[in-house]
């Protein structure tokens, strides 16, 4: 048996999520099972790395999959390109150790919420923008992420239907700045909670358009209580954007 | 009776362009007609200013149409996205002298180019860019694209089933510049024939990817000739970008 590494990018728009809990279909990760059994005739269940909500959109989400098939990895990419629907693109395959499993590993996630800061909707933009018509102060959320920032307790930036078992993540990195149109929320961490940026994005809104300080930031994570902090905004404006393995990839054969 | 000056900021995905020659359903012109419908119960025809093709976006199209509506001008806008699809949105409504006719007029149009620069293709870009993944050398480009600025007989770069009565028009200025992941060509100019601007990116293109020289660009145009000009790029990488009216826009009850 071969494990198959793949980086997967995705318009999350038409999907019901990467996996959801129930047993729905149409998710990202039932495309990608179809699209292996139609090319290698072997029923498979991908492992992926990052379960992404309805409309969340992936540049870079991991799914590593068993096949005895002699495909050589690297021609994965090209091969379930040609089966995959065009808003789902294996941007890269690879031969890993047969041990490798992407949500065991020391890894690095950058996050992007993207916001439309604009007085009228932009249609283009309508399913990968979160739209918000009130000014909004991007120094302000620049200084309020920055109480984010280090080793902490996010159960108030976690979904209370969360079953992980600590809520401690170590947040590297929160940028928030102005690009074009839109205000930008870029987040780099070892791990994120169930809907964590999207609830740091809510949060940041209320203290950019003035509602909250940024000192109230601080608070809310003290609190420990997911009703202290902001609302939970909506999928559209979230983008996984790239996995590191900090500890490399053990690729087989070299890296693709 | 009253005349309504709509600004439309359109996704063209999912229509037939902004009014085909033939009776076609499912128009940008006809979503228009039937919100309008909608809410003054008057049939009208609104007049455009560009005739999109399938495919093709904009962020500021224009439009007029007349209305026995006691509807001030200023409200269209937000009446009208109450009965229009979300991929269509009037940014700007105001009424206008009755004689004002957004093709009869002094106008500079801008348009944009995006190609996606990119070796693999990118989901959530699919309907808004052309994914060309050789490298390509923008600087040369730019360079051909200097060619064509000034006032040109520009045959070779019209689609030959044109019905216009001269195929002079004025290139006011053309930059191209990569923005990220992708190549824009940006375009200004007094009008712009049918194909025109996909033309001048399907040429430049070949510039761009050393299949041409950029003084060919020169001779291309002397000749004259639809065949002597490169092929026309696809509709999703162009985007219209706005109307300038250069001799203003006669408002009635000041401006929106």
């Amino acid at each position: 048996m071969h494990r198959i590494m793949l980086t997967v990018s995705y318009d999350g728009t038409s999907y019901n999520g990467w996996a959801l809990q129930k047993s729905t279909h149409n998710t990202i990760e039932e495309m990608l099972n179809r699209a292996i059994a139609g090319l290698t005739g072997e029923t498979v269940e991908v492992i992926g790395a990052s379960r992404t909500d309805s409309g969340v959109h992936a540049y870079g989400n991991i799914a590593v999959f068993d096949t005895a098939s002699t495909i050589p990895g690297d021609r994965f990419s090209f091969c379930l390109n040609h089966i995959l629907p065009k808003d789902i693109r294996v941007v890269a395959s690879a031969e890993v150790a047969p041990d490798f499993h992407p949500r065991h590993c020391n890894t690095e996630k950058t996050y992007e919420y993207r916001i439309l800061n604009t007085k009228m909707p932009v249609p283009t933009k309508r399913f990968y923008t979160y739209h918000f018509s009130m000014p909004l102060d991007e120094a302000l959320m620049q200084e309020a992420a920055q109480y984010l920032v280090g080793e902490h307790d996010f159960t108030s930036f976690c979904n209370v239907e969360s079953t992980a078992a600590t809520h401690v993540r170590t947040i590297k990195d929160i940028r928030v700045f102005r690009h074009g149109d839109e205000v930008i929320i870029r987040v780099t961490g070892n791990g994120f909670l169930y809907n964590m940026v999207r609830i740091i994005a809510g949060t940041l809104l209320m203290v950019g358009r003035g509602k909250n300080k940024p000192i109230d930031v601080k608070e809310m994570l003290e609190k420990k209580d997911r009703k202290a902090a902001g609302p939970t905004a909506p999928p559209e404006g979230l983008f996984l954007i790239k996995y590191e393995f900090l500890d490399g990839v053990p690729y087989i054969n070299g890296e693709e």
